[in-house]
């Protein structure tokens, strides 16, 4: 049965990089509907394409996951397929896949793609997401191979972790991070509604956000439309992160928040 | 019978917004083509999407199409689905959709989606695009659903219009305004030829064009390519309406055009 | 039978341009998958167009590719179709097909694209994207014509070709140049393995790279991989090409180089 694949990569949309692999898919799996996550994933940042792959995963039709945020290309990482409940991850072991395939159940078999007669021929260097990646993504949507045909089958626990930043509980408060400002503004954090929770904050109350030296008393608020327009506010996001937004503006330029920025979120005093 | 998603929103292409959509579309209705006609409306510039969707309405395939550009998301607008002989169209009742509703002759119904039983369940805040506005496109494209299923059969009349600058002849002068800089930096005005015809211009003429204090004699020629490269020129453009172009080169730089902009046409004295 | 649909272009992602060009496929082959190769091809530069389009359509699924890098619009040159032992190709006759009908060995056919009945019908002036090449691409792709439906057969001598530069080979040094800076800022030359080669050149020796009065001395090595981040290094490029690159780094900044740069490259002294 032939199943979708969804593609990730930070290759950008300047070259005709991400073109060559679609032009890769439908040759071998031509019926395969293609979904384009993202190709904007910043050059080589594991951690935010493991983090836009994880925010999306759960919406994804099951089938086939291809993935590509590979600073390590042309050194001796491994090039892994994941078997999951939901479907096969396909990409570099780095990392990058880690964060999906244990939102998805966590990897039910993990294979080294190895074999040379699933991979195109080329000169010179690799090109690994239209030579390797590609057609091992696109067979297997096809349903011509099953993952254990390319290549060797690997201890799952030796597969790259993606080590996340931890929230930590500290004296009443909580102490985490930035981890994705988003085309918006919108500053997600790693720090859930159950931490908040443990803390003793619940919608509705005022809350410290400390920035560096700087503090901010914001509320957290049900909705984003409760805000004034130009008003800071924390609230759940969509992905049920808790997020700092400005209503009708940009929280990263408001907050002088970026990816990785630490923030401490307390009761005001 | 399965019919095509057509799809427009400020979105942007840096995170993984669009390519969820995708998901959602794909898991739904794996059958339907997507059409993405642009996904870099400025962000929230509801005349901007509308423009760009009355302009591609009368190309896409009959369907369903779904647009969003939403800076109302979060506060109580209402999200419709508008029938119409063409086909669906989805999206926020903030006016994105009226120009291309008319365009396609007029509501035949207007629902307000709102059974939560064809939303996607979520934490937190709804991102509208993917939780209502997409399994509600999928669903009436893969025809599982009619739009009387939705919601609230809502009065046509009451849904919001958009309201676009109109031409004023007064004293056998065009008092118009540029509605769109393409990325070519063709601007194209609201201005048509049966207005220039109503103040006696016709192709072949050189008119003069206000912009604030300064004024151009520009030639109306039929053909871009007429026009010698750097030249600025007027001109029918391919949608009818009357443009500003400089061959080769960027009519909004060296005009002082933006969206927005007023222009006054005559004929020189 | 429906065949897949190719799409090059330098039309960019903000407007609608694209979106309508696949309204149009897809309302006249809805069948055919259509691939992107790319959109962002620098306005008007017909060579990179022709590069991008070579360099992907070895990959290509066999059907049919519609390229528009057109800076004569407007003007008298034709529009095209060709025919070739891998499909058809669409686009102006400004040469930037030759380079891919050439790596497919050659024209079989060549037409003028001139027949209304197979063009769409407009106001004012035409965009051949949506008006002229789409309906061509799309009905050759679905089958319903054939490519001398769609005008007068034209000798292939008679068609636009591309001048590529060519290398220079004198007192055992190459002069060559950069054709293509890519996203990564990796730096593909005309210079190939065998040019190299014919000044004695091999992989991992030492080579000196002269940019204008600035030479470099380079290792060329087997892999990417094999550079510590941070340094310059010549290698065989996934295309087959010599190129430069730094690894973790971007060529073009750190040796000053941009397409078109010429470069000279022979044994240091």
């Amino acid at each position: 049965m032939t199943r979708p694949i969804s593609f990730l990569s930070d290759f950008g949309l300047a070259d005709e990089f991400v073109g060559v692999v679609h032009a890769v898919f439908t040759r071998i799996s031509p019926e395969s509907p293609i979904i384009d996550i993202t190709h904007q994933v910043p050059r080589g940042d594991i951690q935010a394409g493991a983090l836009a792959l994880v925010r999306a995963v759960q919406y994804l039709p099951e089938g086939v996951a291809m993935a590509v945020v590979d600073p390590g290309v042309g050194t001796s990482r491994r090039a892994i397929a994941v078997a999951t409940a939901w479907g096969e991850f396909v990409g570099p072991d780095n990392g990058l896949l880690a964060p999906a395939v244990a939102m998805m159940g966590g990897a039910e078999r993990i294979v080294a793609i190895e074999d040379p007669q699933y991979q195109l021929p080329r000169d010179g260097l690799t090109f690994d997401g239209r030579d390797v990646f590609a057609p091992a993504a696109a067979l297997l949507a096809a349903g011509e191979i099953t993952i254990g045909d390319l290549g060797t089958e690997l201890d799952p626990s030796s597969s790259t972790p993606l080590l996340l930043p931890l929230v930590d509980h500290e004296d009443g408060q909580l102490a985490g991070q930035v981890l994705w400002v988003d085309t918006y503004g919108n500053c997600q954090t790693n720090i859930t509604p159950e931490d908040m929770s443990a803390v003793g904050l619940e919608t509705g109350n005022t809350v410290e956000v400390a920035v560096g030296v700087t503090s901010y008393n914001l509320a957290w608020m049900a909705s984003y439309g409760d805000a004034e327009p130009g008003e800071a506010l924390l609230h759940i996001d969509s992905y049920g992160q808790i997020a700092l937004a400005v209503r009708e503006g940009r929280a990263d330029d408001d907050l002088a928040l970026a990816a990785g920025t630490s923030v401490v979120i307390r009761s005001p005093k």
